[in-house]
């Protein structure tokens, strides 16, 4: 593990995409996406992937030189066929096209077909509101988390994002997967001969289990909702689109790495001064924001946060320190 | 308790309403709204709550013959302004702007103020899908989360619910509380003299209790998460709105009935058929349904369903059997 500035990251990760293939646009977008997503501290989404992205690029499944294609049967509604495009590439080419039209109509959704994984889904919602955009960023994948009441899992860790601008500071961002944790979290803990919490993962009876080895799914939040909060992404990015839904979606890993995708996603942008100006929007969100972190904690010791604080902490501790980076990503890069 | 037909109790309650001053649309809307959330099930939200809204009616919390007024600054994003109607009425005179938009537009969104309770959020977004529209349906509440972390409450139990149109049924519809049990939970094991289940209420300082007479705030799902997503849910209808958010919130209870609520809500209508068709969409969704349906149980005795399932079962037994209605409502009706 070295630390790396990420300007220094974020150039080396360009220019490596561009020798591999990918247009000016794509390695732009997963640079910027990957590398700010490791800034935010979410390294399972960070830049740990790009090994995994290079050799998708370098095999076939990604296409690094998409030509976009947008259907515009209606003006506010797009259709967009990223042509087996990197998902960040996808991504922020739907922030591109929905914020154009948001401006005009008020707001606007892009359903996206034919991409792949987008990284974290932050990285869109957080450009749109840095642009004075309210937005919502959804994507699907292949199956794992425990269907309720079932031995197997059938949806993915369908991700829900939104985001919103905000008065001195970065945006109110919630970006976050339906399970208590990540599937990295396993394999991590599978590395470390560590056993997991209770009652976030289950083997393959459906059963809950807190060996790492055993477990093959990941246990949703709040009983069914985390279920069916899954299914609901699934109806946006899979049905809408008409890409494969649940276990028909081909695995990120396990799959060929010459197998297209075919992943869906799903984009909303809209404005926030129908009802009050964009100052005033701004500066209530602030206000909410700080009247939230005041909260009396529980417990000495704990500390009421809105979503993306974390984030945002973390954000700023590598902006100066710089960003961990792991051998096989360190041989790739330099 | 008695069992009533659902349309005796629709048209009973519609002319009640109406006595108390409520204009046709109100009534028709607060009725409709009402009945078909007891036809689901869903008691805590349906009939057992027009005590209360007449009550607030004759008291001038609500206005019952309300003049909506719109502000059409954009093309697809609307501000409605409520005039302290019902909740229901606010919300399918929503779905009734929002829909013939989305139809031009492809996508539309109504942010409404100067609102109230609007019961459940399914009454609104399965009107649209009945209509063949996708929907999200979003309001605040007064504060009854558990702050993560903190001692009190900030945010209410704001419920997320989304629907589709699917072949050969009803809708996909999924709507939620970001809680385990809603805080009628709490009152009926108060009645009863049972425990609460563990971790799911806090009590005064921020601790878990199952004890109901303790019990001053519901625990959110996943954590954080629950937490997380009603502050998501507040951003679209309170900071969208410019009403009032969390604590400063009145409480549909313990404020005066004659002060207005001043709620927010936020909708988002669209088309589904921007990548495929109507009918393939709707076949596709019924197709992942059946499989979803399909599924081998963990435990035998267990049965995987999709959101909505059990509703949809209730309904077709109520439909047939008639819905409860309890003491105080029938003396109000009969």
């Amino acid at each position: 593990m070295k630390i790396i500035d990420h300007s220094v990251l974020k150039t080396k990760s360009k220019d490596i995409l561009k020798k591999f293939g990918a247009d000016e646009f794509s390695a732009e977008s997963v640079s910027k996406g990957l590398v700010e997503t490791s800034l935010r501290g979410v390294d399972s989404h960070g830049i740990r992937l790009l090994p995994h992205y290079i050799n998708a690029l370098k095999n076939g499944r990604i296409n690094g030189a998409p030509k976009f294609k947008t259907n515009n049967k209606y003006p506010a509604l797009i259709g967009l066929d990223a042509d087996n495009s990197f998902g960040h590439a996808a991504g922020f080419k739907s922030v591109e096209i929905g914020m154009k039209i948001a401006e005009e109509h008020g707001i606007s959704a892009v359903s996206v077909l034919n991409s792949s994984h987008p990284g974290a889904m932050a990285s869109f919602s957080l450009e749109a509101a840095r642009n004075g955009f309210c937005s919502f960023s959804f994507t699907h994948a292949d199956a794992l988390i425990q269907s309720y009441g079932g031995k197997n899992p059938f949806f993915g860790t369908n991700p829900i994002c939104f985001a919103a601008p905000r008065k001195n500071e970065e945006p109110f961002c919630l970006d976050m997967a339906p399970t208590f944790i990540p599937w990295n979290k396993i394999l991590e803990t599978k590395e470390t001969n560590k056993l997991l919490e209770n009652k976030v993962a289950v083997d393959s009876n459906g059963n809950p289990t807190n060996n790492p080895l055993d477990a093959k799914a990941l246990i949703g939040i709040g009983n069914y909702k985390g279920f069916a909060l899954a299914a609901m992404v699934e109806v946006l990015c899979s049905t809408m689109s008409g890409m494969p839904f649940g276990p028909h979606i081909s695995s990120m890993y396990k799959s060929s790495i010459k197998e297209k995708r075919k992943l869906g996603q799903f984009y909303i942008f809209f404005k926030n001064d129908v009802n009050v100006d964009n100052e005033e929007f701004m500066n209530t969100l602030e206000k909410m924001t700080l009247e939230v972190r005041n909260q009396e904690p529980n417990h000495p010791g704990n500390k009421v946060q809105m979503p993306n604080d974390p984030q945002i902490k973390t954000s700023q501790e590598r902006l100066k320190d710089g960003i961990p980076v792991m051998e096989n990503v360190m041989e790739l890069l330099f």
